[in-house]
This record gives C-alpha cells, structure tokens and sequence, in this order.
C-alpha cells in the first residue's frame, strides 16, 4: 500500500496512533499543539533531512532514520542545557512510498523521543517528489540559563560528552561496502548523550554545542564567538573514543556529541570528559611570535595530520569554511 | 548568483541579515533558540510548502511565497486564541537557485511575521533537487485557554473572522490566465485576521480554527469533534464576501479566515461576523425524520449548489473525506 492509496486523512490518523507514545499527553491535534513550558521559556530548533542526501534507504532502515532525524534535533536541545519537551514532524514524499516507509521513519521518531521522554505533538503531511523530513525540537530549560557559543573563558576545561567521529569512520565503511559492525550502527543511530547537556548546564558550563560539523569546525565557532582558543589534547581525544581515526575524531560529524566548556572547580559531571583547556586569544606556542595566533582551535599530539595541523591557528570561523574537511557545507556536497 | 555559489555559511550569514527585525532580540543563532513563554505554555505549528504544488514563481514572486507561507502558519497559531511569537524557517532548495528566490522568500517571511510582532529565530538550509519550505510557528496564549475543536456547544453563535473563498476564487482566475486584480492577490498573498484569535479567545470563544481546507471541511471537523450541528446561513456568508461565488466561499481554503463559535450572551469583537448558529446533534428539518441529522454541517439559504447541499447531513468527519470538493487532501491532488 502506498500513501496516495490511504489518503491523507487516513494516513495522518495512522501515523498520529502509531507516534503516540505512553507519558504525558500530545497536542490536541488541533490547528496546533500547546507544550508546557514551566520555566517561562522554550528552547526551538529545526533541521531538514532529505533522501539521497543526509539518508539513504538502501543503507539505513526507515526505523533508523526515524532515531537518526530525532537525534539530531533533540542533540541540539540538549546543547543548550535544556530537556527536549516536544517534537513536530513535517514529512514530504512521493505519493508512492510504501506506507511501510512512513510507518518505520514514524517508529523510530517516536522511539527516540522517548529516550529521553519527549512527545511527537503535531505536523505536517504533503507530497512531493522526494522524500524530505522536517523536525523541530522543543525544550525546556528548567530554570538554568540556556549554553550558548559565546560563553567560554580562558582558564576553563574543554569538556566532551558522547563520541565523536565513530559516525563518519562508519559513512566511510559504508562508502567501501561494509554494512555492518559498530561504527556502521553508529552512522545509522547516533547515541547522543542527551543527559549531559542539562546535566553540564546545573554544573556551571560556559558554552555548549553539539558537534553535528565536526569537532574542529564546531569548536572553532564555539571559539571564535568567545574570542578565546582551545588548545585539545588529541591523545586524550582518542582514547575516549577507540578505534577511530584522528580525521574522523576531528572532522566527522553526526555523532552529536557534546563540547563545551566548564569553569576550574566545577565538578564535571557524569559521562563527561576533559579533553582539553582554554587559552587566551593571542597566545603562542614555543617558536611562533608572540601574540599570533587568533580565536579557534590547536590541537596538541603527536599524530595529527598536517593539513588539520595547520589551519587551526587562524581560527575556523564561520567565513572562513573554505570546503576543506574542516565542516560540512550543505550546499557544497 | 546562486545558492552554490555563494555557500552555506555565507548563505546562512546573508538570510539571517534579512531576517532580522526590528523589534524584540532573536534567538542567539547557536543550536538551537531561546524564545519566551511568557504564560508557561507554548503554541506550536509545522506546515510544508513545496514549489509546483504549494506555490508557483510563474504565478507568485518569492516576496509573496515568503509571506503566504509565514501567514499559513501564524494563523494557524491565532487559531488557537493565541499570538505568534517566532518562526522556524526549513529551507531545502537546488544548488543552482538564484539567490534573488532565497532573498525574497526570506524578506517576506519577515515582513508578514512583522505584522504579529513575531520574529524569525532559527532555521535551517540544506540542498534538495526541489524547492521544499518548512515553516514553525509558535505563540503565546496571553493566559487565555487554547481555543480547540470540540468547544462547541448547542445555543452558540457560529462566527468569522475575515474572508473565505477569495483564494480559492483567484486561484481559478490564474488557472484561466488572468495575471491581476483584487482575487489573484488574495491567492497570491492572504491576510488573515490573527488580531481576532486572541481577541475571540478573551471574548470566550469556545472553538475556533483556521478555514485552510475549506469552510465545510474546517467546520465539518469542529461540529464532529464537538458533536454538535453547525447551521450555516450561506447569503449571510455571501454578502461577508462579495463577488465571491457560493462554491468558492464553502470549499475555498487558503484565505486563513478564522471560523468558531461564541457563546450567546458573549460580545462579538470587531472584525468578527455571526454567520450562523450552534444545533444540538440529533435536530432535523422540516420534511426529514426527527434525529436524522449526524453532527456535520447544515447550510441554510437559497442558492446552494445540490452537491454541496446533499452531502453536509452526513457531516464532514475526516474520516469521510472521499475526495469530492469539500476540502483538500494532499496525497490526492
């Protein structure tokens, strides 16, 4: 059976009884939902995934897509500092698509929302040509201030939550022809550490992202919107995450893991790990000038490839992306 | 220029220039935003809009695009009695896009948002092979409880709030050729009342949505979540509406106009018209058996086409959507 063949009505309703999950009760599948936001603001964010592009089915299973699509905007509720309340789902396809498609992309949204107790509360359903999903997230903050990129300090620890990297050594797996172990399941499901993010915000953190772009690129926005740079242990990278590649540990993202930075004294909380420190901008290193370098990233280690070694010292702002491996640019691909 | 060619980061740094508003701060542009909620809930919406079946540039600049499908989404937050707050724009678009489309679809999104108050405070941009927007909207209640569909009781006055079938009307001029006037614009740019949703919601409204499938279907789905009948006076509708034929005003969407009810007694705010009244489910009319009448739709009046007339004493549940012109069903077009 194909969407066209159940109709609009019928595949919303479908959907709407398979998304409903146990907990606290969805929108009113009214015009639109109402989510509580006790503390008195909402945390919101969207991200648009299309077929061919950020999934493939001959790949992932319709069910991992659905936790993958979840994951990534619920990560970036949980870089905030806040606990994700809410999604709202936007799902473009062609007529044609098996319903089996819908119900398992619908499954697995569901499923990971409920990791971490968010429900599915409202969307939108239309045709198209390709698939196209869109997620918005919801969050609340429960009264802690939200973790933004601007917010780090020098003298403070660089700190990761999660992974990374294990995603893209999977991608490139995948690319080769290998379609199963570990780090293929982590390309297909991410296991964001979305705890953390709220559990960082209580201890006192200073900047949170989710590292979606790659960990130099991520860290270096982080970086430059403080004005500070952040020097990372690289040996103490990889040993947090065995069996990936320094290039994958830098530049690969969709792991969602979390970076930021917390305060000297602060206690660093559960499931989080200092990989690094940070420096004031226009610090050197032993045989540069003084004052050289600017706001961004250098990596410290004995095994880093040299063109990831280099460019750090001119910080990865966001004008800088110049398609070099450093990032992702959607439109670039 | 196209949307390649000027890459992401630029792209993203670009749009968000012309979003901004004047006006109360946006979100920080990190992972996700932070945006008030005041009244300790929050009102939240997701619509799709794709080129070729949404919208057409041969028929609509982007300027319009940007603000139809903003205006889409806000109503449907004034039509739960509430203001809109924010926006999240999705945007998905071909590499070779001129930027000219992402710059007039960003400059209308801002302007008609502007017309609420509301502000643009987060999105996301990624490359599709066709134009796809994904826009969220989300509002405030003001302490006011959300006006859903199944508030409607017998005794109320059934109520509209701006105009219904002027859409659809043009729609079907530029179907035939015709290029201006006053019926094309409204196609081409809608202006919803979203002053009434609250306005309704402190008058004590007790259902209210927003006509975007058609007055008969949007109603339809109030008196069947109600259970109640909804007798509409079609001449008083028409002269709400003139030069606006019968078939239009009853099966025309994409005005946004808001249609509910009001309990008796409770003072029509302004911009609002009472277009007919609140029956108990069960009633009939003169020459049919006594509790033949199933919550629906009942039109009163001379000048009803028979189709339109014949199907409404079944009512209109979703359910019953069989694809005959009284609503719109997206996976059928």
């Amino acid at each position: 059976m194909s969407v066209s063949d159940a109709g609009e009505f019928a595949l919303i309703a479908r959907v709407v009884t398979r998304l409903r999950s146990p907990g606290p009760p969805a929108g009113p599948g009214d015009d639109a939902a109402v989510v509580p936001a006790p503390s008195g603001d909402v945390i919101a964010t969207t991200d648009l995934l299309v077929e061919g592009r950020h999934f493939r089915f001959d790949w992932s299973s319709p069910y991992d897509v659905g936790r993958k699509a979840a994951a990534q905007s619920l990560a970036d509720v949980a870089a905030m500092g806040a606990t994700p309340t809410a999604l709202l789902i936007g799902l473009a396809c062609p007529s044609a698509t098996p319903i089996e498609i819908v119900d398992g992309v619908a499954d697995g949204l569901r499923d990971e929302c409920a990791l971490v107790g968010a429900t599915i509360v409202g969307g939108d359903m239309v045709s198209a040509s390709e698939i196209c999903l869109a997620v918005t997230a919801l969050g609340d903050l429960a009264g802690c201030a939200p973790l933004t990129r601007a917010g780090a300090r020098p003298g403070e620890s660089v700190v990761l939550a999660g992974t990374v990297g294990r995603s893209a050594a999977g991608l490139d797996l995948l690319l080769a022809g290998v379609r199963d172990g570990p780090l293929v399941a982590a390309h297909r499901r991410p296991s964001p550490p979305y705890a953390a993010g709220p559990a960082l915000a209580r201890a006192g953190a200073s900047s949170l992202v989710d590292v979606s772009d790659g960990l130099l690129a991520d860290l270096g926005h982080v970086a430059t919107a403080s004005g500070v740079v952040f020097e990372v242990d690289v040996a103490a990278l990889s040993a947090l995450v065995p069996g990936v590649g320094v290039r994958h540990l830098l530049t690969g993202g969709e792991d969602h893991g979390l970076v930021g930075t917390l305060p000297a004294g602060a206690a660093v909380p559960t499931g989080v790990a200092v990989i690094g420190r940070v420096l004031p901008a226009g610090s050197s290193r032993p045989g540069e000038p003084a004052g050289s370098t600017r706001a961004g990233v250098r990596l410290v280690g004995d095994d880093i490839p040299p063109d990831l070694r280099d460019p750090q010292l001119d910080g990865l702002a966001a004008s800088d992306a110049t398609g070099t491996p450093r990032g992702w640019d959607h439109f670039r691909r």
